[in-house]
């Protein structure tokens, strides 16, 4: 079916125009629940610190959106090591003004038989492409596997050897000059093809990178954005397009084949916005499943005879 | 995994204080929301009243969330007749102070071959049942079906039939009693079982009731947690637990078992909180799909040839 904004009275224009106006009043929502909700989540780190296995028990009872990522094995070392996971909103942080979309998802653990480090942290940069859409980009992060331990099968190690590569080969100009694979970008994309993705350790999730956009080219695309809108309400003519890139849809692929963990912006989100705000709910979820409150306990008792009367009807 | 909150010096009553707390920060921000957004709405309507199939290319581009329950007869239906689509948050709506997260769905159609209504409203209340979980509940919306055109096969004035001898013998008595089915609620199981609820049409949708919690049931539950933290806050102990109805698991299953459209509360939510909020963002979509701004249109055309001598490489 068509759409058809011909012989309407609306432009395009001004329906993007609006849509930029709702995000940019969705952008100081979310910064006034930050504020309203900070001293909420410092009280719930308070007490949620002195329940060894507060976050164990929040990622058993994950929403699918996560949950689906988590192999059997991931799930034995998250048990038994994760100690606690946080997530900031580091660009509003301490009276920062930045992006309130941008998070930081910490992963705190014991000593374990998988890997040496106490703590991995993955950031997500929320940008605007120079083509106008919004992304949230992230950096491999490397996990130090114990002796024969590599839960991604090597697939984290060479992803973040790629992602060396390209910081210091300049990401800009590789991309726009389409080069062909590197011999590392070779070798992970055989190594992706060889083990598939389907299956794979939920660690690989440290290693998604998604687009490729600067903080120099979402500031100068923000910029760009609000000075078109300024320039309509004064009756002015946008500024031109950005170079549409010719092979974007190619370089997109690209990136795409040698992603180990697609799904990376969605499970970011799905942990920022869902299992971190609702962690208190999926524990006493927990709670409800395994155990019980002493009070709850004792009422249950009361009824447990007639339950099983019930039952045995 | 057992969860652990013995040896610990917190308590699942303080858990449960501090997530209700924060289910109340939730709640004002809904209604800041509302404020802050309500005149992008209102110019948004505006806007898009001009553009005769606004609101049925948005549902082109709907989630999955609804778009799997949206068979091709229903979307041909949508697409030749849907004229409008608006949420309200009826509660709050002029001046009014009660729950944000209660929702109307309302569905403006032009004349069209399935059915005389040319108004389909849904409400659903936002209430919290006397055991203490919250859940959207509905109503069935009857749908005038002109002759041999009932996509619902009749599960929809089954439901409806089912639901005004339910009111009319009271639902409270007629739950707690654990009475056989009746001779309505017979037919509505059998009916079900027969036609099956896979690929039954969207607009069994309309049929939803949900949980049956009244709106005094939700009031007093309310108030009690109100005043069970306010006593928590004081050092006093807590109200008596409401009393669990013994046979509330068998009982759920019976309403769920009569339910035409198990999933109505997410998908309620799915086009409250998503398709409604971001209606602007999927047209713009679904224009970019199906055709582009002047501007772009000549923009693409200085590119088209490149993208050919491309694709022949």
């Amino acid at each position: 079916m068509a759409a058809s904004l011909e012989d309407t009275g609306v432009t395009y224009g001004e329906l993007a125009d609006l849509e930029a106006e709702f995000e940019d009043v969705e952008t100081e929502i979310i910064r006034k629940q930050f504020e309203m909700t900070k001293p909420l989540y410092e009280k719930r780190e308070r007490l949620v610190s002195q329940i060894p296995n507060f976050w164990p028990l929040v990622l058993e009872q994950a929403p699918p959106d996560i949950d689906e990522w988590i192999q059997p094995t991931d799930s034995a070392v998250l048990l038994m090591s994760l100690t606690r996971l946080s997530v900031s909103h580091f660009e509003i942080e301490n009276g920062g003004n930045g992006e309130p979309r941008s998070v930081s998802i910490r992963w705190e653990f014991n000593e374990n038989d998988y890997f040496e480090d106490r703590v991995l942290e993955k950031k997500f940069w929320y940008r605007r492409s120079p083509e106008g859409y919004t992304a949230l980009v992230s950096e491999p992060v490397e996990i130090r596997w114990k002796e024969g331990k590599d839960l991604t099968n090597g697939l984290l190690s060479l992803v973040k050897a790629v992602w060396d590569e390209e910081q210091q080969n300049g990401v800009t100009a590789n991309k726009k000059e389409k080069k062909p694979l590197t011999a590392k970008q070779q070798a992970l994309k055989a190594k992706i093809e060889e083990v598939g993705l389907g299956g794979q350790s939920f660690f690989c999730w440290f290693g998604y990178i998604g687009d490729r956009i600067s903080a120099e080219e979402s500031a100068a695309a923000s910029a760009k954005e609000a000075e078109n809108r300024a320039r309509k309400r004064a009756g002015q003519p946008a500024l031109p397009e950005a170079e549409e890139k010719e092979d974007e849809d190619d370089e997109d692929d690209d990136d795409d084949e040698l992603e180990i963990f697609p799904a990376g912006e969605e499970v970011a989100i799905a942990i920022s916005d869902d299992l971190w705000p609702g962690a208190l709910k999926y524990f006493i979820h927990a709670q409800e499943d395994d155990e019980i409150s002493d009070r709850e306990f004792e009422e249950m008792m009361d009824q447990d005879s007639d339950e099983d009367d019930e039952m045995e009807e």
